[in-house]
């Protein structure tokens, strides 16, 4: 027997259900297992997706040969279902035909109501209802939905029909046209479509079921629906279903109406039914807004025998789908019929309210609980946002210009050019945007003493936009409007000329930048927030660890719940002050190691008080603190000026300065001489980093507080390098203690950035302490990608539409296909050489959910990302590790899977928002 | 029992053999070796290089009591085969001493003759040789040797006895003094040793043997040796050996003499013994320089028995070695002792002829024959290189500064600081140096206008030095104390400042640059060479390609032995000429696809003509065709000057002009918009070029000329990039060929050069007709090394004495430990995705032989170098078929191996120079 394409529901019995969503579209599969778990409503059936392929790829001939005969067998179970026959001149049977996918499309394919209706069949229900008007307003509706949806005539074209009557009769709602008004207006459109097609409306109603569900697989494949499906990244979907449902009515008089509603309320996650109501209306008129629809509490007062249904509904599908519903409905005379239910969706802080309560109901296991969240909801709990209560349109107004929203959230300040400029105004108490080119580490106390950074280049995991996110301060990059004059102190951004001192503001979530400033509002967390995040922590295996360079931020890590430190970078503290600056660069300009020993001693003890300060607020958790990391070229000032400065206070001619530079200047730096590689011709950089690190140790420990330096070579390509750093490592470090007569238990471990780093991960494990996956330039060699350059192409590689090569940015979400395969060899081979080192990430991707899961599976011991990102990986970590559970136990995750049958928005998944497409490496799968 | 430290050889039989160098040394193995077959040697032992350990780590007294009865017993041994006895007060024993490692070090260690000699014994050797100057003569150089190599005085203050005995005796030559002052010169020397020691010279031989025994292993530590086995690479040797050897006398009078000789000429190769000859000497004089030696032809005319018997002894021992030896010798008394035989040393030319002729003569087959030569004898026959009759003392005074000698060979010409510059010298028949701080894509037009490139930046494998060994024009680069002042158009060199037009000569094969201009020579090509490689093709299995951009340098390659192009770049032409350089720029300025179009529509013929001239230079041979690879940048000027110029033909504004070079800037260009990433974002350049070369192909086609045309995309790091590309390039292809209604095959490939394609070598390869290993960049990436900048530190990383990570220059000598890695795992996997793909490489690596025998053994198809490399390229595959043959067939190689077994100077192995420090994957070692 062929395969079934049409599926009846009605009286109590479906033949489909909840899980066909596939099949079924989501409306159709809800439809179903609402009816079977005895719901109220309407009979019907559902025209599958598998027969809207076969329209789409074979046409109509093959469809009506494909579902011809299953389609009159249950238009024929329908009319005994519902007592009423198709077309039937007295008592007819009057359906509407609806789309529905398995993934909600709102809005972007078409639905037509009251279909049935001919010149016979509206008299036939005007006698039955005793209503005229009733009758002949839901013929209009149908004929204008069908010319539009099925001979596709401009809905204006057909409106003006109603817009004639209404001034003809002299009345302003279409609710107060009589019935022979509304017959006068169902002739015209009848007369209009002849007239415009050249084909007479069809009076043969199982024609106009063929035109209509034609009309609405056709809708599959319109502008407006193939372009969401592409913005949404919707695909591998055959088509849409159709589903066929016997009418009720909302517009039957004072006892009728059509609402919508939610189980629980969607922006604050509260326990009650939260929504809209419209007396004596159809569905399209609380959507269309015409009339002011009540609140669905009101409803309880105006027809309290419906609500007390309604509510006993909401009960039984909360239980049902162990998840908060969407819901549309209609009250036709008095009686409650369900129209569709679909998983709800939410505001971020309903989200975590709606989970930590219905595990507290018992509805779902904590497991599900933590899964119902995501990562995105977290992101948008955490940043200040623009005031939603400025209007659109003075928004609009004062738009600049667009780029890339690289972190998140919204700043205003006056602009400066540069960093200098940005501290001397934040100096004066003054917010500040800091606006250049790009950034570099120079800039760094310039970004940190701004508001936000805004950048003419880069992209998402540019310098700019590592370094704000690591503050959580808002960033926009890529922002191609926009060029500089630094020497005249002057910008373009957009179409318009502006000056340092200006105000702007920053949007991060959107990538706008607007002139002048605007109010911004901080969201409070709330208070299912830490419960859920609790449940998560008790949940992970992964650790979670926090890249932060200052005592500041390390507090900030661990109060966002950072387990230790996983990356302290310790070139930015070489910029944190102008004696600083002027100590470091001192010691590149020494000739020879003596010179450059002495400009080494006096960053010692800034070092010393950084490594303290960090140490204290880490209380005892383990800090990886990474060897000095950039090309020495980066700490040298690149500006005539700046130079002429410096060569003074080193008594130094300016030409040797501007030498230097010019010496250490590379064609690419990425790949020059930095990392471990410093360490190697500069062994007492070395020394005096390690002695800093040792030396806070002790001074801590004196304290009292426990200390764990984890010391961390950048950059290491060969064992041999380690083996040679981790000596002098350990001498310089056992020097200290032995000096201090103490014993402090450190590590001595390496990065892993450089593929070849990889491929040798056996023989480099053999000697390290621990592993840490540096993945941005991991990233970065493997793919030939340079982070700050691809912004002119990876745009078009990641869009599908243009180039489409890539499933993601790399630098956002770790590439597993190929990335992922040196990283899961490194892990293999690491553990190989030395079972049971100790691994973990610490590039950007530590806070990228997709990425945290993949570290999860790949047996990573922890991630270490930016504060803020650090309760999004806490999340990825404990939603990974209740997947692994659910894969080898799954039967035990059976209640969890039925859940996933829902109806569905996208939500219903336990892991949201986690798209799938792309290679995955084996391993990475299992 | 204990394991034999001392190996005893005399009358005929020998405890060791040939093949122990590295428990004798080389020496002290072939001593053991020409004793065992029958050749005349004087009787000794030898003590090994395990003993040298035991000194060496454990001190002299663990020595003493290792070797103590092993040294008693044979000499004992040594006293009855010579029938005389140690230290004897009539007939004394006397030997040498000396030091012989596993491998030569001329000069570098210390050598003790007639040990045995005291007060006493010296007066009965004069009595038994009737001949008291003798034995005076023979004691004071014992004396003096004892006691500057034992005691360790500085030779001087004992060779003034000698002058001061020659000044008393008013003569000139030592052999013109009498006994008594011979006599008289013994004591002064003893006196002088005791009173400068502290200690007196003992008169006990056995404590003379053990001071000498240990003197000679000291040496193995002495600053000299150690520095000689640095620079030489020598390493994992435990010591050197030390050979007590009965002292035979070549002044005995005018029956006696001593010499050094080789069994062929060492530097025609001619077959006949070539060398020098002392009467009435011993072997140091020979060297020492004081008298003028006879040829070896001459002592036939004054020692014709002796002369035969050498000329029988030369005929053995190259039948049994069966390559040519270099000798020592002594004649005492008219009677031929051999002293030392071991492989000799050669040039180039001597080389070829030698491994000719002795395939000639039956002495070794073919593949031996193929493996006696070396890459490195190939390299030194092309180079023209400066007039070896030039004193040394002129190129010193003139010497201006050294730098890197990145490819071999001399050039002379004068100063041009610019490509312009230089291109309009050439025209005008001068010859020049392009003089450069580094040069870029836009210097290749100047670089091949001159005789030679000089860089102040860069490695031997910067843009400079891979560019300029394509042409095989001589260069220098990293040659730090350059600098350049164009707008003066001055430059200084070491310590003397230049302008342009001042004349210059390089040195490449020595990295060196001379004020003025030199005679250079260029060497001919020996009649063997030929002769020789046409065995090496006949052998290899590897296919040998060229990298060459014009038709020019296509025909030379095919001259070298080229069987196609492995990598034709198709940048290089859009610089060729004023016309085209405008053409590729305004392109790259062009607003829009259309303009884009109009211009690259300019450049079709250009393109088209090059093809042609290519196809029809290879004639039939494969033709591998790269599209556009470098950053768009590279073709545009970025000096304010020429942008001017170009913004005034293209009619653009300067600073749109200035604006776009800016906006190309990338800060790593290596991981920027470059390679295919340009044909993906701007397909209209692959259209055009896929349409030059495909007319180009048919055009030639018409005339009669096979062609096959590969066309390759570069920087490919995801299958998805190729599909897009390959599906665009056969589009374009195609159309050409059906307008033009011609079948001609092509093949769409792809390099591997970006880590990720070679892990995605699977799916890539399952799309490609070929692939092609860039392991330039590969290399780049896979060890985050940048070729343009690593020259800071790459150095000291090679450097085992600085740091000393990297066993060779990667760039160099593939990197077989992480690069080969990738390299082996994309073979497997494109095969394996694609059996029977086509497999080359086009990088640098292809020309070199350590990395041809990798690629030999990794299973790929081809090499292709630059088109002087080739020869290499042939020979490294020839050698390495013959080394896989010995491998799988190792009986049948058995021959071969025996000959390993011969005494030598590292050239004995069947491939030479090539080092085996490093890690290598297991693989690659199969």
């Amino acid at each position: 027997m062929a395969r079934r394409l049409v599926h009846f529901f009605g009286n109590g019995t479906a033949e489909g259900h909840g899980g066909m969503k596939e099949i079924l579209g989501g409306k159709g599969a809800g439809l179903h297992e609402m009816t079977r778990i005895g719901l109220p409503v309407p009979a019907g059936f559902v025209i599958s997706t598998e027969a809207c392929e076969i329209y789409l790829t074979r046409g109509g001939e093959a469809l009506r040969r494909a579902i011809g005969g299953e389609l009159a067998r249950n238009l024929a179970r329908l009319e005994r279902a519902t007592g009423r026959r198709f077309g039937d001149g007295r008592d007819p049977l009057l359906v509407s035909v609806r789309s529905g996918a398995a993934r909600s499309m709102p809005g972007m394919m078409e639905t037509i109501l009251d279909l049935g209706l001919n010149e016979k069949t509206v008299l036939a229900l005007a006698e039955r209802t005793g209503n005229g008007r009733f009758a002949f307003d839901a013929f209009r509706r149908f004929l204008g939905a069908y010319g539009s949806v099925v001979f596709g005539l401009p809905r204006d074209s057909i409106e003006r029909f109603l817009q004639e009557a209404r001034l003809r009769s002299g009345v302003r709602f279409d609710t107060e046209l009589p019935a022979p008004a509304l017959q006068e207006v169902c002739r015209r459109i009848e007369t209009h479509i002849s007239e415009s097609t050249g084909r007479p409306f069809p009076q043969d109603v199982e024609e106009q079921l063929w035109g209509a569900i034609e009309a609405v697989f056709k809708s599959w494949m319109a502008e407006k629906a193939v372009t969401y499906r592409r913005v949404e990244r919707i695909t591998g979907l055959p088509g849409t279903a159709a589903s066929v449902v016997q009418m009720v009515f909302g517009n039957l008089g004072e006892t009728s109406g059509t609402g919508v509603c939610f189980t629980r309320d969607p922006n604050t996650g509260h326990k009650k039914l939260y929504g809209d109501f419209l007396m004596n209306a159809q569905g399209e008129d609380v959507v269309a807004g015409i009339r002011t629809p009540m609140t669905i509490q009101k409803m309880r007062k105006r027809l309290p025998r419906a609500y007390r249904e309604l509510e006993r509904v909401r009960s039984i599908l909360e239980r049902h789908y162990r998840d908060m519903q969407d819901l549309e409905f209609t009250i036709e005379e008095g009686r409650l019929y369900m129209l569709q239910c679909r998983t709800g969706k939410r505001s971020p802080r309903a989200a975590f309210r709606i989970a930590r309560d219905m595990a507290k109901e018992g509805l779902i296991g904590r497991p599900e609980a933590v899964s119902r969240v995501t990562p995105r909801d977290i992101e948008r709990l955490f940043y200040p946002v623009l005031d939603p209560k400025v209007p659109r349109r003075e928004l609009q107004g004062r738009l600049l210009a667009t780029g890339i929203g690289a972190v998140p959230g919204a700043a205003s300040g006056e602009v400066a050019l540069t960093a200098r400029a940005a501290e001397e105004a934040a100096r004066a108490g003054r917010a500040v945007i800091l606006v250049r080119r790009e950034t570099s580490p120079e800039d760094v106390a310039g970004m940190h003493a701004a508001q936000g950074v805004l950048t003419a280049t880069g992209g998402k995991t540019s310098h700019a936009a590592v370094v704000a996110r690591g503050w959580g301060k808002t960033c926009v990059v890529g922002c191609d409007r926009l060029s500089i004059d630094e020497e005249r102190d002057r910008l373009r951004i957009g179409e318009r000329n502006l000056r340092s001192g200006d105000q702007v503001t920053l949007d991060g979530t959107e990538g706008v930048v607007y002139e002048g400033t605007f109010p911004l509002v901080r969201p409070e967390l709330p208070e299912a927030y830490r419960e859920v995040m609790s449940w998560a922590d008790s949940l992970r295996r992964l650790g979670v660890r926090a890249n932060v360079d200052t005592p500041y931020d390390a507090r900030k890590a661990v109060e966002m719940g950072a387990e230790g430190i996983g990356l302290c970078r310790t070139e930015h503290m070489f910029f944190d002050s102008e004696e600083r600056r002027l100590a470091i660069r001192e010691m590149i300009l020494a000739q020879g190691a003596e010179a450059r020993e002495r400009a080494l001693a006096r960053l010692l003890p800034f070092q010393r008080q950084d490594f303290e300060g960090i140490f204290e607020a880490m209380d005892g958790r383990p800090v990886t603190i990474r060897l000095i990391d950039p090309p020495l070229h980066e700490f040298l000032p690149h500006g005539e000026e700046e130079q002429r400065k410096l060569a003074e206070r080193v008594q130094l001619p300016i030409e040797t300065v501007a030498q230097r530079v010019e010496q250490l200047r590379e064609s690419n730096p990425m790949l020059g001489h930095r990392g471990c590689r410093l360490c190697l011709t500069h062994p007492e950089i070395l020394d005096m980093q390690v002695r800093a690190i040792m030396e806070a140790a002790v001074a801590v420990r004196r304290r009292g507080v426990k200390v764990l330096p984890e010391i961390m070579h950048p950059l290491i390509m060969d064992p041999k390098e380690f083996e040679i750093l981790a000596r002098r490592t350990r001498q310089a470090a056992d020097r200290v203690l032995k000096d201090e007569r103490r014993k402090i238990p450190y590590l001595v471990g390496t990065m892993i950035e450089v593929p070849r780093a990889a491929l040798l991960a056996d023989a480099i494990g053999a000697l390290a302490d621990f592993f840490s996956f540096g993945t941005n330039d991991l990233t970065q060699m493997t793919m030939a990608l340079s982070r700050d350059d691809s912004g002119r192409f990876l745009p078009d590689y990641v869009d599908e539409q243009r180039i489409g090569v890539l499933p993601d940015d790399p630098f956002q979400t770790l590439d597993q296909a190929g990335v992922g395969q040196l990283v899961l060899w490194a892990i293999e081979r690491g553990r190989r050489g030395h079972p049971g080192l100790k691994i973990g990430i610490c590039g950007e991707h530590g806070g990228e959910a997709e990425s945290v899961r993949f570290c999860h599976r790949a047996g990573m011991d922890y991630v270490s990302c930016s504060p803020y990102r650090i309760p999004i990986a806490r999340l990825a970590a404990a939603q990974a590790a209740i997947e692994s559970r659910r894969r080898e136990n799954p039967r035990k995750a059976g209640a969890a899977r039925r859940t996933r049958r829902g109806p569905g928005d996208g939500r219903s998944g336990p892991i949201h928002g986690g798209r799938q497409r792309g290679r995955r490496h084996p391993v990475a799968q299992a």
